[in-house]
């Protein structure tokens, strides 16, 4: 049994040398909001004992961000700051690490316009285009991982006071990422094993379509020949091996951006920029999103799919069976990090280059040309559930059970 | 009377609006320790409500400062990072302002080697030179202000326990700032008129050099014909007028580089870099420091000197009354924005382009060819006591009593 102490070590352990796998003389840039300081100081030092020649800190802070959406001028919403976008190209350009660590604050912008919201948002991903291509085509390894804040930890557990809200979620986190094991390193091994087994399975089946079933769900999704299916472990060019989740639990792969037909419709809330987004429902037609509603977050959601015209198609397709831990664990996060753990998902928007074939080595139109989606946005929105059957169709036309009730079938 | 939260209000305005002057559309940079986040969330909010169109974080923590020094290896002193200070520099380019919010931290680095220290001051300085030239040239608006930790509280009132010493050193920094008045505002206005009065007449008497007699001191300063003296208010290009520090109780100007000669003694500790300099002595010979010793921190006062050539010569004169406020107040701060206001004092390294008339339009090879002195650094210490003399000595010979015992002679 380790004390506390030892586990937050061990995570910060695990997000700098399982997460970004920091090499040594590398520079690391550590993006994380000025409440999770200790946790950053932590991570800093681990990172500096691990090799790292230059921590870099890329913070922000909830409260700044309201502050700025309730007193700035309209002209503050019409850039992004320079030198950070430029910053953040010139380091991955370098070679840096990016360890991403998050705070979740799914109500922070409830009270602010959308359509503000949806303007900062867009100029946001403008600014940082080139600097996320090069996160989504694995050029620089990167990863994520959260901490509690009061706020976040009584709404996972709003039963419990503050402090053991705090606690509880502490608990919940070190569980979810293997940080309580005793040799959490040889425990991520093994997990990344089992996962990229499934991804082989799906690669040894090159699947021509996938064929969606629940409730308010009937799907189908098409992939060029060339299609990939990624697990955990993700390889920078030199041949470091990264994860880009802590946790990760799910196979995913990319679309046809214009093969997607049918309906969808989500089964847990989605936190987009600061607002919840529930029972969102989209309708596909060669792969374009032609209809969308939502019981609440509606203009949120519209500001997201009109971002541009890649934000009308899909960009993500991943498997991640009901009985994960993180869904095993009956909670909802209120945070895609976890939430998309604990479930089937799809996003809208960008995909990953790393899931084609040769796909990082292309050229904007020659993966347009195979049918890659690109965007300025990349949002993840949950689709599993018990109810949700996959069939897969071979290039013959067999269909073949993927995932039962939620479940592998394979 | 005022409540806390009132005279906090006041004091965040008094940074915004006389200090940087935040102008309608501007751009503002919070340069900040992370520990000071609550006052910092305060100053954006008043700056965007006077008009600021985007407030730049640039966010500083000393326990990470103090991780690096630790644990960092040798190669991460080599370089400062280039995205901050291009950014700084492209900041200043584009015409924002600059507010420094510090918390002194005088003993952080007492357990580092000062050879480390002073190398990376170094680098620190190279990369920053271009940005600081904009704001040693009033090129740019800039302001510093401070706000207490509860180390440097009880550093300042060892007597006190914690809670009552942070409580007594912000009143104290309410009143010596004038943030504790009914109007602040009008208040600085008839203290920077009382200030210019003392600028006004030096600059009239055109003197040749400056005589100090003390303890420990006996030292002749000459002056360029051109020098001129200036106190509280600063101009940007624009016309704006801001104020660099707050509190500020100084008439100041540049010395000729090579006119310095006798020996100085300091009458207070000088904080250098999370060191303490205390009990430091110079001798000066046509300008240059030729010899020089310190009671503690003695390398890293040979540091500092050894930085450049522009380190072994004076940039900055200044008098201050010795029954200034702050010197009334009888505390020590172990921070220079508050000693050097509680004393008369010199800077080692860089001069005040902006004391020499048509300075600011000077290349560097005309500002040397005047004997306006350039280095990396600009540091001050203090020399005021109440056995301070200082006499003028006009074109003509005379002889004219300036300082008396530490007060103004005139
Ligand atoms: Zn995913
Ligand atoms: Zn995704
Ligand atoms: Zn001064
Ligand atoms: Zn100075």
């Amino acid at each position: 049994m380790s004390t506390f102490e030892q586990k937050l070590e061990k995570y910060a352990e695990l997000a700098v040398k399982n997460g970004v796998n920091i090499q040594e003389g590398q520079e690391l840039v550590i993006t994380a909001p000025i409440e999770a300081a200790d946790f950053v100081r932590l991570v800093t030092q681990k990172a500096y004992q691990a090799g790292a020649k230059y921590v870099h800190f890329n913070w922000n802070d909830d409260e700044l961000t309201l502050t700025r959406f309730k007193y700035a001028p309209e002209s503050s919403f019409r850039e992004y700051p320079e030198w950070i976008a430029k910053g953040l190209e010139g380091l991955a350009e370098k070679g840096a690490a990016f360890l991403d660590i998050r705070i979740p604050n799914p109500d922070l912008l409830t009270a602010i316009d959308p359509g503000k919201i949806a303007a900062d948002n867009k100029i946001t991903a403008e600014a940082l285009a080139p600097y996320r291509h090069y996160r989504m085509s694995d050029k620089v390894s990167w990863s994520i991982v959260v901490v509690p804040s009061s706020g976040w930890a009584q709404k996972v557990f709003p039963d419990l006071n503050e402090e053991e809200a705090v606690s509880k979620l502490w608990e919940t986190i070190f569980h979810l990422t293997r940080a309580d094991r005793e040799d959490p390193v040889q425990a991520w091994e093994e997990h990344k094993q089992q996962l990229s087994e499934k991804a082989n399975y799906l690669n040894g089946k090159k699947y021509k379509k996938l064929h969606y079933k629940a409730p308010g769900t009937d799907l189908t999704i098409e992939f060029n020949k060339k299609h990939l299916w990624a697990s955990a472990a993700s390889s920078h060019p030199d041949g470091t091996v990264f994860i880009k989740n802590i946790p990760t639990e799910e196979v995913y792969t990319l679309p046809l951006k214009t093969g997607v037909n049918g309906k969808v419709t989500s089964t847990m809330p989605l936190n987009y920029s600061g607002t919840l987004i529930e029972g969102l429902s989209l309708t596909f037609e060669n792969g374009k999103i032609v209809d969308f509603s939502a019981e609440s977050g509606y203009e949120t959601l519209k500001g997201l799919i009109e971002t541009d015209e890649g934000s009308h198609y899909l960009g993500e397709v991943a498997l991640v069976p009901n009985n994960s831990p993180i869904s095993q664990s009956g909670l909802i996060f209120f945070n895609t990090l976890f939430d998309e753990n604990a479930s089937c998902h799809l996003a809208i928007g960008k995909a990953y280059p790393t899931c084609l074939e040769g796909g990082t080595k292309m050229t904007q139109e020659e993966l347009e040309q195979h049918g890659v989606n690109n965007s300025l946005v990349h949002v993840d929105f949950m689709i599993g559930s018990s109810e949700l059957d996959i069939d897969g169709e071979t290039e013959n036309g067999e269909i073949e059970p993927i995932l039962r009730k939620g479940l592998w079938a394979i």
